[in-house]
């Protein structure tokens, strides 16, 4: 296995400190300007990623690779959904992977549509639903950046008028009226196929619960995630004072076949 | 896209309710007993997944296609890694995905090892390494039940000794010493590449980082994750009286290349 | 000021650990019997408090005076009210000290009426409504045995059919109905004076809301905590895994004189 | 019992809305300018507490009565004690009410003396302790503006030297070295008195358990508590994104005599 040089054209995630982050694209001829001075992108080509490069005012930065985690939250500006702590449950309770085939909606900036085709490439696709015409472009630049477009299909429409793709592995859900969407989710996915929704509103879990019931759905659950960070000094160590209170609800559940095919 | 079916040798994840489940082999001749009633499984031989069956008793169960949260959650007694807040998150910020390789220390049950293996397929790899030896065998069972086992090495060794793989794109720790695998993370690392460390104590919190930072890792970050469940129901929707109080700190961090290759 | 001895007929605070703890009284020739030994109550008197005593099975017992918060937990069977995060925020977001006139519904165990008693007194007044006429029996002896029934006074009624009291500083509800309490209670309370209602889900605390809107109420909020303990052990410190989930929401809200008297 | 008015002189708690409230004193020939415009303030002599008053620009505002909550979050700056649900704790726990002796360290600007002064009164006593000269005018100003002053010794002095009081219900600490009381707080305590310590971070909490096992406290427990707000709107429910994610943690313990006098 070789080490993976910086190239010409790749993307860095140039770090100073935890708060000052930058996804860059490497031009032979262009700097890149901070306000701890400008870094002369040229000179990272042919260096290992996680190198450290010094401004023009001498201060470290350092080159890394960008990853999923990097994409979704520099890419996007901070949508409703974006916040790790829900996007990796969702991800991981919707119980997809390499292969399989998700309808999401909506589409928004692209971040959670971005960290699904990550864990679905090469083989797996994400067929993204979106009503709002104007967030596409941005979507798809974003998808872009990451090298995840290919494995993404964008699609103008409103699901809660139904959703045309059929025997998906996941739908999942971050939209305003969940419930609206639940006999097309139950028409499209396979038999023990899970769907998932995202809602800050106590009243949006309630109607998506009642609506999950009555199709006949099992296993469904909701539950809500808190994250802080600890402040980690010796003979300070501390949580962190600063802490997102909420974001949103998760709801999961599990197609069950109805015993009379009367939907 | 044809239906799957429920064919001999496949596992079910046999629903009753959230809280009695069970992960099951379908034997055309076999029938599994519960407290309410026992299911021939020949009977959902050729089914599509998600088929509701009837016990002896005549009480409902739901026969679902076991997902890598199912095997993750059942096939395995519950180690400390096994919450699922846990092992979504650590999947996330590894940003690790389809191709990956990683190391992974310690084994244990393999229930990390298993989420691991199932974002890291086909084309990755998985380094499980485990100094106890009477581990190995229930974590080589349940990769296997999981279909997962392809994708791992699993490795009898102490990483607090060395790393034996290089160029990885995460070193993920579960282990009671962190910080004295730090300079083996280093040297087997990618520039770049991403060290997590699970610890249910501070003080083990303390002793990581202070490694990581002597070792030029940036980006290093600590945080602590609750997740509640809800109780959804029409006029008496309200969170849980039950919730875990702490699993444990997950700590996060990037390598950069040290500027005189002084380790 | 003199030390103060424990006297024949005190109850004492047996202390063996944190989670073996016995309320009792001191009587000259009893003795208490524990799984760790007995102990010779007419050993302590004439003791100070605090005091350490052996039992026979030469197990150390530590012989408190028992505070408010030992009452409260111990004297009574916990109900839905009895959790100290939430019974101090309610003694001190209501306003209440010494010399407040507080009403409270539905009397229960009486822990958070041996609570506001304790604050309220000596010059103040409790008045504590249960429709449970079965309640009222043991609530009374717990008072008595706190040394706070002279400053309560339990009534047999129903509050959402009317409170008799006037000029009140403060309502304090734990009941299933709270919004059919606030018509009363405005027309109880003082101008400025404080309602508060203890609600396990979300419905209760929405109609409570918005009837407290509807009568004008100001400064309305709702809030929840969560309490978690910690194991403090150099190099094993770390949050407990044992947590409630939840207890309950509570609302606050202060009495502002309607416009024109129309209630 | 009389309607309790308005009188010149009286501070009222004028009510806007939940984020904007001011302490304002009555004075009949003044009046209070806000930028929703300015009220007489004259007008409000001889009117109930809780009465609402149109401002200048006809913006309805309430006079409420100033309570004990009012006065600890509206009189002092913000310091790290000033957080409700770690007071509320802090008295409860603490075991005091009307007639309780306590010493408290350091003094601040005096919001969780206000909290004591107003449970002990009025037979009880605080002694604040506080090594900065320069907080002792503030503090002294906001006892008095909460008429709590009389019940509260200011005392210029470093408890880390001693404690001059004897047979203590209580010593509450908010100090950075809270071990170094331990001793004297041991001979200042009754016998099975109460000794609280606030500490932001866990370095602290695991010296200051350490001290109060050495000498010999019981009943030692850390806690600590998180509040988070709710948005109550029918449909919208939810809790609120905004909240604060650490104040401090709460250690509790109890006086144990020790069996030989050796200290």
């Amino acid at each position: 296995m070789m080490t993976e040089l910086i190239a010409e054209g790749d993307d860095i995630f140039l770090y100073l400190d935890r708060r000052r982050t930058y996804l860059v694209k490497v031009e032979a001829d262009k700097s890149f300007h901070t306000h701890k001075g400008y870094i002369q992108l040229g000179d990272l080509i042919g260096k290992e990623y996680g190198t450290r490069i010094a401004s023009s005012m001498d201060i470290e930065f350092v080159a890394l690779k960008p990853n999923i985690r990097d994409y979704i939250f520099k890419t996007n500006r901070r949508t409703q959904i974006s916040y790790p702590k829900d996007i990796s449950l969702i991800i991981m309770f919707s119980g997809i992977g390499p292969g399989s085939r998700v309808v999401e909606a909506g589409t928004g900036t692209g971040a959670l549509t971005s960290a699904i085709a990550h864990y679905i490439k090469p083989a797996g696709r994400v067929y993204t639903y979106e009503v709002r015409q104007e967030f596409a472009k941005n979507a798809k630049k974003n998808l872009e950046r990451a090298k995840l477009l290919e494995y993404v299909e964008l699609k103008e429409g409103d699901v809660t008028e139904g959703i045309e793709e059929k025997d998906l592995d996941a739908v999942i859900l971050d939209m305003a009226t969940p419930w609206l969407v639940v006999p097309h989710a139950y028409t499209a996915l396979k038999g023990s196929g899970v769907l998932v929704s995202f809602s800050p509103t106590i009243d949006q879990v309630v109607k998506a619960v009642e609506a999950l019931t009555d199709y006949g759905f099992v296993g469904i659950e909701t539950v809500e995630t808190l994250m802080r960070f600890m402040q980690v000094v010796r003979g300070k160590t501390r949580p962190q004072t600063v802490m997102t209170g909420h974001t949103g609800y998760l709801t999961f559940a599990r197609k069950a076949i109805k015993l009379e095919p009367d939907c």
